[in-house]
């Protein structure tokens, strides 16, 4: 079969694509840099760069992509994704077919959306129909399978799972909203949770010296150093994302009985500090019925769940 | 067309059927006690003696039933519904098939689904087809209609709404969590802020002489006169529950994106005082663009939603 499509995922530092015959075997990948700060012409014509050189003499069926933002993807367009570039509303599904040809067949979703499908397709719920994807990286972003299907909204927007409201009194959220799950479990969460610890003086903790002189991108790894080293409030620290994923596990489960829940990105390797309170949580709050049929697990894919979801969705359209 | 099916809606004191012909046309309806008091067996025996009396001597192709409890609705068999029987793991299905015919087509789901099904194919999202349905009544419950399918999870024990964590140290749930909506939005939550309310001597509100009297069940009709009457206590618990529904509203729409939520019940007939602390809340939490697109309306059909739901369903499957 020589039905091929390309599954890109763009991030503000690099975008990666994903060459997949009809199969959905991964036959190529390229990453190039996204230079988004110069603005979303220049990404364009990266992306543009990074799809001819990817499929180079081979006919394109479809792409699928991910961008991280509210996507409507019913429409095509970039409502808003302040990660990546200050639009609003950018028709980036006709700015492409104009550039690459009518013919091709353009998906965009949002891009936990895509790791959702590429973990679900290709990873740990490759055996299973209903799947959430929970992806805790600098920010919290979610992807809903359901009965074999993305669910991302009536109009594409839908899947944020960090900002699902986990206590009304809660910190303030990026979003403008309080105490979504993404101000409990993420890396901005985990930097929030160390200050906090670290503005009572009287606190002995080994991450005072460790964090002193680190850049904010490194805190989440120094936690995980410290609570590998026995520090209680490091330990804390995980055992509070761990309850805040827990209180939202049940609630979901209560609300859409899946048969896995899938943690991914950066911070899910803290895994082994967090899974048993999120469990436990979990437990604690959802009903019995539905909370025995669901199994909680660790993404297997890491980086390239993105690039495959994305793949598939091209080819599946 | 001489296709015709029967909706059930199962209660802990009566049980109501109705006729559809296979345009979805209500041809006939009857309600009778449930007489779940005396066991699973005589529910069974009273529903059967609907069913032959509701049909006479139509041919009857499907049965849909809602049940007000956990239910299995992919193995048709009833979890736990403590509000009509004690029972667990309970093969309605197969017990129904067995007493009226194996070629009867039986769909069994929570009573819930039932009504988000109905008010969605014939009431107040007759135009939409994505929407929430959320019943308030003594408990608090929810249907979800995904893109025109009814998704009740991947073992038909979803959307229960009412069992979303709004604030993890809130209120003991009946399901033994903390904080769930249903504790803050539903007549059990409003008489537990009623008792909260009177329990300090020194407020004075018209409730204290209202409620003296009164059973359980009349308590959320005495908020409202109380709240007509500008009573500010019972004015101050309807803002609370509306509330607590915008909270949940905003996690829903940011999770799922639908085109509307439907709110009913006998607790939504306090519409007016509620509804707008409901969209502020929820204007205030939720992520402005899968917001807009969102209308909150009231439920048009009332008890009829449940049994039109449930007719429909044993029409489509």
């Amino acid at each position: 079969m020589d039905k091929y499509v390309i599954g890109l995922d763009i991030g503000g530092t690099n975008m990666r694509g994903a060459l997949l015959d009809g199969n959905e075997e991964q036959v190529d990948e390229l990453k190039v840099p996204s230079q988004a700060h110069f603005g979303i012409e220049r990404l364009v014509d990266n992306l543009i760069e990074l799809v001819e050189r990817i499929r180079g003499s081979k006919t394109i069926y479809g792409i699928g992509l991910g961008i991280p933002g509210i996507i409507d993807s019913a429409k095509g367009v970039i409502t808003a994704a302040p990660n990546i570039a200050h639009v609003k509303d950018y028709p980036i599904r006709s700015v492409l077919n104009d550039r690459l040809g009518a013919d091709i067949n353009l998906v965009i979703e949002n891009d936990a959306n895509m790791v959702g499908l590429g973990e679900w397709r290709k990873g740990a719920g490759k055996e299973v129909d209903s799947m959430i994807m929970i992806t805790i990286g600098t920010g919290l972003g979610g992807g809903l399978i359901l009965d074999g299907e993305l669910w991302s909204g009536a109009h594409g927007m839908g899947g944020e799972i960090g900002h699902m409201t986990i206590n009304p009194e809660g910190p303030l959220c990026n979003c403008g909203s309080y105490g979504c799950l993404e101000t409990y479990a993420s890396a901005v969460a985990i930097r929030r949770m160390v200050a906090e610890a670290l503005s009572d003086g009287s606190v002995a903790t080994s991450l005072r010296d460790k964090v002193r002189d680190a850049g904010p991108a490194d805190i989440p790894e120094l936690v995980m150093e410290a609570a590998l080293g026995g520090d209680e409030v490091a330990l804390g620290i995980w055992q509070a994302l761990g309850k805040a994923l827990g209180i939202a596990i049940a609630s979901l489960q209560n609300l859409l009985d899946v048969d896995m829940v899938v943690l991914g990105g950066g911070i899910a390797n803290a895994w082994d500090f967090f899974i048993r309170t999120a469990e436990e949580e979990a437990a604690l709050r959802g009903f019995s019925a539905p909370m025995e049929k669901l199994s909680i697990e660790k993404s297997v894919l890491g980086d390239d769940a993105g690039i495959l979801g994305a793949g598939y969705l091209a080819l599946k359209k």
